[in-house]
């Protein structure tokens, strides 16, 4: 009865993008539902949206930790959510209940998340990604993304 | 395919507790779980695992906030762990989350959880509990306890 | 030249207030003042800018950790401002950056900072506060307040 | 008597680091001081201890706003501790809490805070740093990082 862990894979990201970042987006969270991983993202719009709604195009898990205290402000993707009332210090949350981070092209906020992912050991992958900050790992597709985190995270 | 915005009910209490505390808080659990409504709660012992314990038992779906950065400090029966890392001040982050809270007993931590619910407007709801808060709802069951946050909440 | 470590008392209380409980805990500000200690408070108005008030009448130094992200919802007894921006977890960081709290009155944030002080472990004193919360101390006048918080904190 | 409102800058930078970033931190803390800011900082060692120590070289006033809850983890030349107790979620409350950042050399922790900087709308100085962050103004000494801070937000 008692319940496997789940890995939780953060996906990170501008609230507004382009439909390429967008399309980016979707399949990542649907390969992370496909391997069966809980997907957690900020839970408004933009590369949030998209991930959320890739995830549960595949019937999977997603959680969306917002910056405010009003769940109508959460994307209709997500499943549960976490109203932090925080603002931006809510992106150290997203960063510490990730297994694993993948940023998804990206402005300052998901920038911070880098950081602060880096900061607290987690491996952190980059998706057509304006910034080269070293200890993030650059790959050039969704697949090969997901792949690359859930080979790291495994074994741990 | 939309998924339909599920409510989510906050348990609170103490991390240490009496048998017959962790009885009722499990009841709780199951209430909440059979009502297909997410339970929320801080993860770690006591009155967090009682609740936790029981929605599975019933097979729904369970969120703990830790204030803690390790996964291990969760309960074996919280699906998704957010490991806010902020200490007490996650306590806030419960009371935001959730739809309504009921506190089982209790300790200092569950009285400021029941301060911020009350100071936030959600409905808090009390079981076996030592203190008398102007505001709080005193319910003498744990079937009276979800019955009544639901009829609350149903309408909002 | 090594700066003296100075005590920290939180004065906590609710935003708006009679003119009675402003009288007392302006006093309670001034006490503060007047032995050394920095006053730590919310920042708002009511008990908050009472209490900042009395302390700069005796030239003490006053901190405000705001809820929002507005300096100018500060009041303006406040040297130093900390916009936190978290919301109602602001409460947290006022308690356990205050080595003693004193509430004066108050509403269910009081109680929330009343509540986390003592899972922190901090001496709480109440001054006309209409609840009883055990381990608390209740105390009859600002003057009693302030000597009986530097009694116990000065040994530690 | 009612007290004027002081700038608040912000001095970020990582806890450890060289005698010559600390020579550049120092000078920081002491160019703000002299021109009456209050330096707001981690409370924490290697560029903050530097930063604060050149802050009260020349009588100014510093506030350090610390990851944990134990005041003895601030540096000696801290005025005021702010106690946040909620790990690397702090950066935020420091980027928030200053009206300019300036970033001193730095790793992960001050790239999320000058990211987050950014974020909020806050002019951002970088000395002697490896990331190159569009929005950043880079500078080349602590005398022209605090004259152009000085100048960016005096209008404000």
């Amino acid at each position: 009865m008692k319940p496997q862990v789940r890995k939780q894979i953060g996906v990170i990201g501008a609230g507004a993008c382009s439909s390429e970042t967008r399309t980016l987006a979707e399949a990542v969270g649907k390969e992370i539902a496909k391997r069966g991983a809980v997907l957690v993202c900020g839970g408004l719009g933009g590369v949030m949206e998209a991930a959320a709604c890739g995830a549960k195009l595949e019937g999977g898990t997603t959680i969306g930790i917002l910056p405010g205290t009003c769940r109508e402000d959460a994307n209709p993707w997500v499943d549960t959510v976490i109203l932090s009332g925080m603002g931006h210090a809510r992106n150290a949350l997203i960063a510490q209940s990730s297994d694993a981070l993948i940023a998804v092209s990206g402005e300052y906020g998901t920038l911070s998340e880098i950081a602060l992912g880096l900061k607290m050991g987690k491996p952190v992958f980059v998706l057509d990604c304006k910034w080269e900050i070293e200890g993030t790992q650059r790959v050039k597709s969704p697949q090969e993304a997901v792949e690359l985190a859930f080979a790291l995270i495994e074994g741990r």
